[in-house]
């Protein structure tokens, strides 16, 4: 099943919408983040490990997994709703379960309730190595706003 | 009373912990994050805004927000434990309340409950001008776990 | 300044619509909480200690706290949305600080962030006793969305 | 897979002492709440709807949800400790997705990671009727942590 839904994909405006969007996040760019899966109501994102986003241990310092976690969630969502809405982060609650090792996070947002104004979200990171194996690292729940996209 | 809290200092090796610790922080440096106010229980974080911890409309983003607001409440909850002990990060959720806008972002983190074990904080996040005045952009909850600093 | 806060009244009209709504809780009456104070973005409620409430150890349980905590946030919403609207949970968080010991529980929201769709709580729960220490058990804080009361 | 899941059953003696606990809890059975399932890091807690349990609309009350899905959890971490140990709630997040209705709700815990100190559930809350169909209501996630159980 997991793998059954990896594939589904967006349609191609959507996967635009979100790719163009991600680019626009400065964060993610500086973080090196990269978007690796988006599919209907569930979007990936992996994160090499790298000094530049560690804490004082040397493992992924919590508001980088935070912060690709919260952007896997937010683009989840976004691929549920109308070109002409936009989807902002009301909020998420985050457990850091394992020191987050490994030479990547994967980190995968998945829609649990789209409504009409607010949806929710489910947040989960794994700490991956070359060889394979992952690790579940957080676990969280997001919820995010649909607000107007302003017009251009 | 607030401005008491914020003279409040600890001493100069708890400083200097807390401090070192930060430094040790890839993702603080390269966030461009420094420590700004170190008290016992208490501990602000200052974050420029630049385009590299944008999101997509040019705010800050929720991930930087967050990263910031976690360092300040596990710093706070490091500066009232033994110099054997370390903290880390258990859970934490933020809601963030308004645009993360102006030249800076400041994190406070505050200990409301610093147990044998785990320590619970209070996240605060102010978007700053240069003028002085500043917006309550998020807030959030945070639990931490104390443990036993590994022999050097 | 607490104190000042305390004494602020919401008008007759806004102090009527919170104690119909809270009437009409079944919950609040079978756990014997009751509205003791109801302040513009601030509502009390108090929850007599009493076997009925209890968890394994004898202490108010976390479901009790929780339950009363929430409603006192809803309501603090309640006091300042217009008069057709009404307010619903969307989500909250809760750290259980302390044992629930007490002769009673004061379960205090206050209004964070007030939005036209949103609204942010601070959800604080104080265990007391007759004579009048009092002491932090629980905080909390929680996500509400305003909606079209149905006509009636 | 959840249904083989639903079969795991503890042992007797895992199985007594949290039905022991959960008879202990005067909350759950003034709400009228009672054990359904208790499986290896899995309980399921039944609580039907009646007017006693209700917020002003006639749903069940988010703190009657919350305190039957903090107790699912909480059970559930109780399954995989030893006898000489007790769980307590360290704090939840729990979300609200839809209204709570229906003849019954089921909240079911399962733990995500159980560690030497910490444990982390997830909650979810259905709502059921005769018929059998049931729908998600609410959702959370749970922190607890392991005490010595104080000698009788």
């Amino acid at each position: 099943m997991e793998d059954q839904t990896q594939q589904e994909q967006v349609s191609p405006t959507v996967r635009k919408r979100v790719q163009d969007s991600f680019d626009s996040q400065g964060l993610m760019a500086h973080l090196g983040a990269r978007l690796t899966h988006i599919g209907p109501g569930r979007v990936h994102i992996v994160l090499p490990a790298r000094p530049e986003v560690t804490q004082q241990h040397g493992y992924v310092h919590a508001g980088a997994t935070s912060a690709v976690a919260d952007s896997a969630g937010g683009y989840a969502a976004l691929t549920l709703v109308s070109e002409d809405s936009d989807i902002l982060t009301v909020e998420y609650k985050i457990n850091l379960l394992a020191p987050a090792a490994g030479d990547y996070l994967e980190a995968i947002g998945t829609v649990l309730k789209s409504g009409r104004t607010l949806t929710v979200c489910q947040l989960e990171v794994y700490g991956g190595r070359g060889g394979g194996e992952r690790k579940l690292v957080a676990n969280g729940q997001q919820t995010l706003i649909r607000v107007d996209r302003p017009a251009q």
